[in-house]
């Protein structure tokens, strides 16, 4: 039998592991000076700060120097949106993101638009990738901004962001890249993918939520978000999170060390559980490609069915997952990414992220199905809708 | 023997205390659900999101709808001034703002002014007292926002908000208080102050870093500082921290619990030091007020010699304390602070911070003042400046 409840929300976040604990674990009580403080309690502060951002640097290919600390994923996509808008204005107010942005992108767009600037959105294609071709066209001289994600968090589309960027660079725009779903699961080397900002999590890879980065290379100009004092080399104001920084280093260094072995292994789960529900649900569609796809991640939307009952039912068979992204969650629009995909609003509506995890196992992706099958026959069966439509159909 | 090192720089950050980490412990790993996830990991995160922030609530006298949490005080500063300022531009663009504030609050100041704003200054006496009738006289019909901290992080000067907000409230303009140093310190209820947003830090209270809230009464319009998802009633994107904001509660309601008697402890160490002080050290200067002053807080200049002279005499001695505050160290300037109280620029150059904890000891006192009177004494045989100026009336 297998032990419930099932965490199959990854996406969302994860279980803080028990190595970025124990290194945090010293920064709460006894090593906690202030890192701005210019004594003993301070210096050992600066010292974990200074490694933690190393650590990270090294990750991702950049100097120290730029590396930003931020509270997370979401504070970093404001910083670089709004911060390279407004530092670029007096060149120009046009900006170019994919509609498939994370809504901490989004909603600075509409922001953004009201202080009057412009916002246009790369064409996608049906599995989510972005349409370069169209991005070029969409270019203008005043263009000074061109962002995407480097994964999607609810479809898993892997973008083609060197290519993004390349392309940005031959006109002189500035290029950023939302690496939250991505960092620490896929290669995210900025030299190698060409950006010239990348933001990235703390808390989608087993490390503290309330911490991220936003890497700025060298030479770029970005206004500041957060003011406050000389943290940050002034550009962050506020004081270090140390403890949730030195979890943040800890975790991505784990993640980076186990990213081939995670992959393979989670990606594995994943192809089964895609494999069984195609083969065993009816009227399922597989939202996001096969390729280049998150290792994490499957999204499928149900036919004749709100994704919210999906989601009860597998909440009551003790399996956690989301209908659309957790940061959405409470709203009752449909999807803006399935949206965007093409997919019909009423199967926007139905759609459920299983995102998977390095501790998960064969044992619980069988279970999955066995109750997701069962769940979605139940339903369809009350389903009005189904009766008519769909009955016949129903093997 | 006392045991060195001693921390006497509460005012910069303060360890978090073993109730809170205790607390805080289960939503590392365990309970770690994203709490916009409509699953039991998420439910069970999102009832103890609701239970901190229902503690807050209850101490500040506010309802819980009027609490936002954010990463920190520094957030919250940036997030109430600019917010305000941009949600009711079109009513006016004159901020009215002390000369002692935080760096969070200056340089958003200075950031808003190259958007057009206008700001304006209160007067402030030699220790550090707004002058209300000087406000009255700033205000314009364009005024939208008056501002300041309920306690100064470098003096401890305790500011009659109350009266400043009453000021407020007759001409219709939105008052704030940046309550980073005050609350958990001294009472800190919103109905009777009459603020209309209020800033608060958690790890200036044994809370964990990283996480702050803002107060911003019902009725007022604020715009987002951080776009995203439908988190704190759509006004703070970002996952919720929930573990640093239950420990932030938990240390917040111990602060508020023990509030009188540590009170009554610090304050007493604290007049104990400053008597020693002015008794034996000569040329020596207390910045801020006698009365009215935070129970933590006593700062010195002294003549003849530069701060951070001292403070490495006494970090070397095991004494940890700041010059200036935390926020501007690495700052070559003067403190703003103290220059705004009236005082030379020399003597603003040669102040010293010290913040007491409740963990703190008569015996650590006394070793400090000892430490202080011998430091000062051999840095001004080493100042060439004393020499000609001080020594003859050196006792």
């Amino acid at each position: 039998m297998v032990k419930t409840p099932i965490y199959f929300d990854h996406a969302a976040t994860t279980p803080l592991c028990k190595e970025a604990l124990e290194k945090m674990t010293p920064y709460f009580s006894e090593i906690f000076g202030n890192p701005n403080s210019q004594h003993v309690f301070g210096r050992e502060s600066v010292k974990a700060v200074d490694e933690a951002r190393d650590t990270i640097a090294k990750i991702i290919n950049c100097k120290p120097n730029e590396l930003y600390f931020t509270s997370g994923g979401t504070e970093s996509d404001n910083w670089a949106f709004r911060g390279i808008a407004e530092a670029y204005s007096n060149k120009g107010k046009h900006l170019i993101i994919s509609p498939l942005e994370h809504a901490a992108m989004l909603s600075t767009a509409k922001a953004l638009v009201k202080e009057g600037f412009e916002v246009d959105y790369m064409k996608v294609d049906s599995e989510g990738f972005i349409d370069l071709e169209h991005l070029k066209t969409l270019i203008r001289p005043d263009t000074i901004f061109i962002g995407c994600m480097l994964a999607n968090n609810e479809v898993g589309t892997i973008e083609p962001i060197k290519e993004m960027a390349k392309i940005a660079k031959e006109h002189g725009i500035i290029s950023f890249t939302d690496a939250v779903q991505a960092a620490g699961v896929i290669k995210t080397d900025v030299k190698e993918l060409g950006v010239d900002l990348m933001s990235m999590s703390s808390h989608k890879i087993y490390g503290p939520k309330g911490c991220g980065a936003l890497y700025v290379r060298n030479g770029i100009k970005i206004n500041n978000l957060i003011n406050g004092g000389h943290q940050e080399r002034m550009k962050r104001g506020g004081t270090t999170n140390v403890p949730a920084i030195v979890g943040f280093a800890e975790a991505f260094k784990i993640a980076e060390r186990e990213r081939e072995e995670n992959f393979k292994y989670v990606s594995a789960l994943r192809d089964k559980f895609i494999n069984r529900v195609i083969n065993e649900v009816p009227y399922v569609k597989l939202n996001g490609p096969r390729e280049n796809r998150l290792p994490a991640n499957a999204d499928f939307s149900f036919e004749y069915i709100e994704g919210e009952s999906i989601l009860f039912s597998l909440d009551l068979a003790g399996i956690a997952v989301s209908s659309g992204s957790a940061c959405s969650s409470g709203s009752l629009e449909p999807s803006h990414v399935l949206l965007a995909l093409g997919l019909p609003e009423a199967l926007a509506h139905g759609s459920i992220r299983f995102s998977f995890g390095k501790h998960n196992t064969e044992e619980e992706i069988d279970y999955a199905v066995d109750v997701l099958r069962d769940s979605v026959k139940k339903l369809r069966e009350m389903s009005p809708l189904f009766k008519v439509e769909g009955e016949i159909k129903y093997v």
